[in-house]
Order: structure tokens, then C-alpha cells, then sequence
């Protein structure tokens, strides 16, 4: 039986275009979601708190994770010296996002996809240094706001780099939720020979419906980590009217029935999204936390 | 390129639940989603109009069909009354719908699954003797409401049955959303040696998130003919808290843009979206109401 290991990310992807909420709420939601089994949790970023004030109190957060020793946190940074907070707050893996477009770098981070690419090197030696894990998540793989459709050679060449430079695992992040299953399967088949034994990740919003879709060809094709975010909670801040990233919930349902093994309990992941909206204060898309699952107990 | 047949079933499926709008509203529907382009529509439903009230109007409606005479209109019906109503009425097409569930086909129909089986000889005899072309549904496929999950050889007995019997079309449908790719996938595969060169169809809900997660993986096992209703308006009565039909604009999207050939113009689906959600007058859940094509024009 194939097993899929779904990272959660709705207290860093979900929150990160909310209002800041307060410490004690992201605690309870990082319970419930601890709650429901997961292995992988993304839990806040290390980036500049007046660009994502929601992400502002990282390190306090941070402080918290050693009541969860099973899970294996990690943090979303864009630079060398957010790699250095992340570390120094004691995480043990850390994100580190490029994207193949400069308009979208630029926007995001300051810099051009090159400049951003150059240092991954920087990043998994901060990383390494301290025995810390290191993955590459290209953003816009599929799409970019500014740029429109993004060439796969770039994506290519930033998986290339970042095999060469050492990094531990790779993924790739339908940020603005454009992308569809036969252009999902077509890149994750030009990436495979590039990545080689790499740990292989995709990332997905179900903007335009075709999230999970998308989810399950990456799957077929050889993905073998998804992220997704309870209730559905998030949303991309450059995509108006973007409903946000794939719902854990209804993910682990879609695997589950399609006979792909997921270490989430679906009822306390149902349990779970009803946190997060009730943290956030307003309703979410996942469709689970209407219909509930197939089988009645 | 692989060639998808869509079905616009908003005026049936999609009203069937709705409380009755007037004729004038049903054809301003039906004349957006004429002008998407679409070659099939599911019109009406010739059934007791004290079970479906929002049907009761279908001789009214099919009286007015002629004005498109390049589409394909086809009603459901659940008797060999309901077809002779339906052929008199001047349909060229009829979907004849069996539950392999007794407890959902007495619910639905009020005769056992053998019953409404042995029926389809009489439902080709009276559509074949006007040249009306026949198509077999078999509802809820996959999951039963009140049975729970239906076993494979019952759809596949059913499949044998309709096509000794000649009928034109076979589909199968998942009524009330709960199936899964994998599911899917393995089930058109049992189907597939069984119907032979009947055109095989699909009919998904996006209840649990996986509507077209779903559809696309039938399309990959062989489904040439896929049901949606714009907006993804419809529901299930027997699944509350369901929502709808897979929505026709999002479908197009993802056929599209996975290289697969549909006849639906895709802004004009979006249009049609926005006029169904006008008639009935509340909100859809399709997710291109809100975000629209990432092709900006």
C-alpha cells in the first residue's frame, strides 16, 4: 500500500493572510491538529513580521513545540538570516522558498529568481551547521500572478541547483491555485530523473476547484508528500477571490478511500478544522466540515 | 487529443431540489448554457411532479427545445410511463435511471433493484420504437445512503443486463458524493470489458471535495462523457449538507488545461454560472463564480 506523508500548514499557509490571531489561539489549534496524528506540522515562518505581522510571533511559537516531540516541525523562511532565526529557535527543519519568476521573487523576497537560487547554498549551510534539515519549495511552478505560465525549465534548473547544493527535500507549490492534473503529472515526470532519490513534496490550492485533483496526480505520478491545511484555511494574498489551500481533511478522505495510507485520523481532522475556524472567527471551504465522511459511526 | 462529451445537467439535476422557478427562468437558463456551446442538456425529468415538484413543468419546457436544434436533449425517467411521456413530449433522448440498492431504489422509485432491472427492456422498446436513443443510469454506484457501499457486481449485472437489452449509452453516477479516484478507477475498469463499445459516462458530485478529482480519474480509466451543471448547482435531497453537482466551468478548466478537448466555451460557462445562480437566487459553490480563468482576457 502506497503511503502519502501530508505535512499540515494551517498554522503557517493558513494564518499567514489572517489577521494576527493571538499565541494562546494558534496553541489550541496546533492541538487539535497534534490531535489528529500528523507527522509533519509547518508551524509559523521566519520572515519580516511588518510584510506578515500574522507570522510575527515565530519564536515565541516556537518555544512551544517541545510538547510535541512526535511531530517534526518545521518553519518557512526567505532568507539567510531567517534561516538563522529558525534555527536558533530550535527548529529542526526549515523551508526555503525560490521562485522561477523574477516579477513573483521580487514581490515576495526583494530579489531576482537567481539571487534567490544563489543562496540556497548560504541556507543549507546555516542549516547543515546545526544538523537541521533543509527543503526547497519552488512557489509559481505552475503559474505566476505576474508573469503567467511558468517555463518547466526553470523549475528544472532550480531542482538541479538545489540537488547539487545538498538539500534534503524538494517540492514544488502551486501558489496561486491555477494548476490542473495533466499539467501536475507532466511536471512531476520532468522532475523525478532531476531529483533523483530526493524526497519529492507538492503544494496545493484549491483556488479553481482542481486542487485535489491535482493533489492525487502528483501522487500518481510519484509525489510522496503533500501539504494541506485543516478546513481549507489560507489563501494566496496576490490571487483575489482565492479560496485557499487543499483541506486536510478532505484530502486524507480522497486518499483513504483510494486505498493510499495517511497517518491523519479523518474524525479528529473533521475535529480539527472546526477549530480552525472558530479560531479564525469566519467559515472555511473544506467540504468535509459540511457533508462529513461517507461512514456513520 | 482526447475528446470529452460534457452534459449540461443544471436544468435537471441542478433544479431538482431547487423549489420550483418559473418556465421564463428555466429558459433564460437554458439559453446561457445553449451559448456556451455545449452539444448535450440534460432538460427535464418526466417523474411523479408531486415527488419533484421543480419537474412538473417538462412537457412546457420540451415544447420550447426546438428552438436549439443543434443540441442533444435528453430527460431522465424512472418508469415506462415517465418514457412515453418523455418521447411524446418530443425528446430524442431518455435516461433511464436503476439503483443497485433496494433500500435507495423502493426509496426512489418504489420498486426493488430486479424490478427496475427488468424494466429496461420495456424502456428500449418504447424509445427505440420512436428512434429515441436510451441511455442507462445506474445511481448510487458507488455508495448507497441508506445501504452503504454497493458492491461492484451488482453495477456490473446491471451493465450486462442493459446491454443485452440494446440499450445506446451506459453511465454511472455517484449520487450522492462520496466516491474517490481510486474507487472510480477501479470500478470503470470492471465495467469497461463489460459494456464493450457502449459509450461509457460519468456523473460526479462535489459533496466530499473529490468531485473532480473523481471525474478526471473516470476520464483516465476510459469515461468519455461526463455530467456537470454550471454553477454546481444541485444537490442531493438524500445527503444533507451536500452540495452540488460538479460545477461545468471548473470542469472545463481542468479538461482544458490537462489537454483534454471539450465543446464548452469557458467564459460562457462562467456567464451561465452567473445566470443560474441569478434564478435560483442564492449562492453556487463552483469555484470559477469566484476566481475566475487564470487567463486574464
Amino acid at each position: 500500500m502506497k503511503h502519502v506523508a501530508i505535512r499540515e500548514v494551517s498554522l503557517r499557509d493558513g494564518l499567514q493572510i489572517e489577521k494576527p490571531i493571538p499565541l494562546s489561539a494558534k496553541l489550541e489549534l496546533l492541538a487539535a491538529v497534534a490531535a489528529t496524528g500528523v507527522c509533519e506540522v509547518e508551524a509559523c515562518a521566519f520572515v519580516s513580521p511588518s510584510k506578515v505581522p500574522s507570522m510575527a510571533d515565530a519564536a515565541e511559537l516556537a518555544a512551544q513545540l517541545h510538547n510535541y516531540p512526535d511531530i517534526d516541525f518545521s518553519a518557512l523562511v526567505a532568507s539567510a538570516g531567517g534561516a538563522r532565526r529558525a534555527v536558533a529557535a530550535g527548529l529542526r527543519s526549515i523551508e526555503y522558498v525560490v521562485s522561477p519568476s523574477d516579477a513573483f521573487s521580487q514581490a515576495n523576497v526583494g530579489r531576482s529568481s537567481k539571487e534567490a537560487t544563489e543562496q540556497i547554498d548560504e541556507i543549507v549551510a546555516i542549516a547543515h551547521d546545526s544538523d537541521v534539515t533543509v527543503e526547497v519549495i519552488v512557489a509559481t511552478a505552475w503559474d505566476c500572478p505576474f508573469a503567467g505560465p511558468t517555463p518547466p525549465r526553470r523549475v528544472l534548473d532550480i531542482a538541479a541547483t538545489a540537488r547539487d547544493r545538498g538539500v534534503d527535500r524538494f517540492s514544488v507549490a502551486d501558489t496561486i491555485g491555477t494548476t490542473t492534473p495533466g499539467r501536475v503529472s507532466s511536471l512531476i515526470a520532468q522532475l523525478r530523473p532531476v531529483i533523483g532519490d530526493l524526497p519529492l513534496g507538492g503544494h496545493f490550492h484549491n483556488t479553481r476547484g482542481a486542487g485535489l485533483a491535482s493533489a492525487y496526480a502528483a501522487v500518481s505520478a510519484g509525489v510522496t508528500r503533500l501539504d494541506a491545511s485543516v478546513g481549507g484555511l489560507g489563501g494566496c494574498p496576490f490571487a483575489p477571490g482565492a479560496t485557499g489551500n487543499i483541506a486536510t481533511e478532505d484530502l486524507v478522505y480522497l486518499l483513504r478511500d483510494s486505498d493510499i495510507h495517511v497517518d491523519i485520523d479523518l474524525q479528529a481532522a473533521i475535529t480539527a478544522a472546526h477549530v480552525a475556524r472558530s479560531v479564525v472567527g469566519h467559515d472555511l471551504p473544506g467540504a468535509l466540515l459540511r457533508a462529513g465522511d461517507r461512514i456513520r459511526t
